[in-house]
This record gives structure tokens, sequence and C-alpha cells, in this order.
């Protein structure tokens, strides 16, 4: 249902409904709807634990920590079933439901707040996005050497600054 | 061959020994090495006519020149055949013939340009790289909305001066 629907359109009642079980029962098992997004995509972690905490995270600074966030999760054990879930997803062709976390959960959390001009949020998260993918692409999927035994901190050093342009910066097409 | 050795290890002689043939007759059918390349992995280009004029713009430019070089050619006709031989690598779990084609084609001839301070060049490539190939994810496979539909000259715009940054700007880890 969620790579059919997308995520915002699809709700706990509706997952229960089509299980024919009750909708607390999936509540108690799986907890919020993002966290049953994890466990549909077999990712160990509930997104919002990222999510979260970047919400502390003054604007001005998102850029920079985003990748210090990240990495070392990718880099971790735990990352590993991340890799191969995309992996897969790539490979089945159905990349709704990376799409739909994208588009909905982050632009949502994230796009919000770097809203400016009105209508640039989306934008800009997708640019992140992009260079974001494009590391994974790199370091885990295609293993370009030396990058994929790149130092965590010299990773974000380097793509840190142009995250941030993205966030806040000037953004080409907007006024 | 190409996949299991590298390109750079691999020699039409070599190849056409493993067929049998004159190596003649692969230059004949397939013109150089870059040109037999493209042929084996479906793209219907030779690298070289991108890396070719590359070579002609200022190391300054780069950074900027390069999407509004690859973006038009992956939106084409022509580039649909890219994609699908993307998906079709990553699907198959062997990015050994993209990891090459980057580390020793793209490596060997913009890397070269850019290895400042010396040992850089490589890493900084690599960069770029992992951005590129993060606008093909974004655009192509997970076709985010907006991202997908933006004009060539916004992405052009808003990543060049990244990408630029990468090539010729200060460098983490390297003094």
């Amino acid at each position: 249902m969620f790579a059919r629907n997308g995520i915002d359109k699809t709700s706990i009642r509706a997952i229960a409904a089509d299980a024919d079980v009750d909708p607390a029962l999936v509540h108690h098992y799986y907890g919020t709807k993002t966290e049953l997004f994890a466990a549909a995509i077999h990712i160990p972690i509930d997104p919002m634990q990222i999510i979260g905490p970047l919400q502390q995270i003054p604007v001005e600074e998102i850029g920079h920590k985003l990748p210090r966030l990240l990495l070392p999760l990718w880099d971790s054990e735990m990352g590993k079933g991340f890799i191969a879930t995309l992996r897969s997803i790539l490979a089945g062709n159905d990349p709704s439901l990376v799409r739909s976390f994208l588009q909905e959960v982050i632009a949502k959390e994230v796009g919000s707040r770097v809203d400016n001009p009105p209508g640039s949020g989306p934008v800009r998260v997708q640019f992140v996005a992009s260079q974001l993918v494009g590391v994974v692409m790199a370091r885990y999927i295609l293993e370009l050497d030396p990058f994929k035994s790149l130092p965590v901190e010299q990773i974000a050093e380097t793509i840190g600054p142009n995250l941030q342009r993205y966030l806040t910066g000037d953004l080409p097409g907007f006024p």
C-alpha cells in the first residue's frame, strides 16, 4: 500500500483493514506509521530517529550536520540492511517507496523549514537528496576507490558546504 | 573482460584472442577501446565524444560545463539506453563496469587536470561523480517530482558551482 498509494495516503487504519486486523494491533506491534514503513522496507531504524533530531538543528547548520548523522549510520552494520534494500528496490524497478519517502516525509519535515522563497523547499531538499543518494551509490554500490574508504569527516567537510548551499543559498529558478 | 579485469588492463588484443579473431577485425568493427567498451555496455555513444571536448575546456569551467554537456544527452532518446544500462548493472549487482569506467577512464582524462595538490585528482573526480550519479538517480530512476522535470539550465546552474568547487576548490583531507 505504501508503494501503490504513497506514505501520505496510506493510513494505519487502511493497512489494518486490508490485513483484517484491529488498527490497535498494528500500532501495538509496529508503532507509528514511519516505524511501520521502516519495517516494511526492512530498514532497522525508524526514519524519525534521524529526522527528529534534525528538527532541533538550526537551518543554517542542517547541510553540514546531515552527512555527519547519516554516514556513520550507513557505514554501520545497520546500514548494510539499508544498502541491500536500496539495491533491491533498484533491481525491482520499483522506486516508488523511496520516492514517496523523499517526496512526502522528508519534503514535509525538512522542506518546510527551508521553503524560502516559498515553493523552493521541495526543490532544495531534492538537490540535497541527489547528492546524498550519489554518495550512497559511490561509496556502497559502486564502491569507488578511494571514495569507499574516505573518513566520514572528510566526506562531511567536502559535501557539507554544498548541501548547505542547496538548502539556504541562492536557488536558480527562484526569484 | 572489462568487468573482470577493468578497462585499463583489458586490451583489444586480449579480447580478440579470447574471441579467437584477428585484433584488426575488432578494430575494424568496433574502433577504439572506449568505443568497444560503449558497445559492450550498450551505450550508443563513444564516451570520448564527451570526454574529448571536455579537454578543450579550461579547468575553471569544467564543473559548470559538465552538466550542460551531460543532461541534454541523458534527457535524449539516446539517454534512455544509458539509463536502462545503469539500471541493469545495478540490478545485476555487478557495478564493476561503471566503477572501472569512472576510476580509470574519467580519473585519467579529467582527474589528471585537477590533480592539485598532487593525489587529489581522483578524489575530486569521484565527488563530482557522486553528484552526477545522484542527479541520474533523482531524475531518471527515482523520478522525483519536480526534479525529473526541472529545466536542464536550472539543474546546471544549481549544481555547477558545487561541481566546480569539488574540482578546483579547497579539498578537505588535502593540505
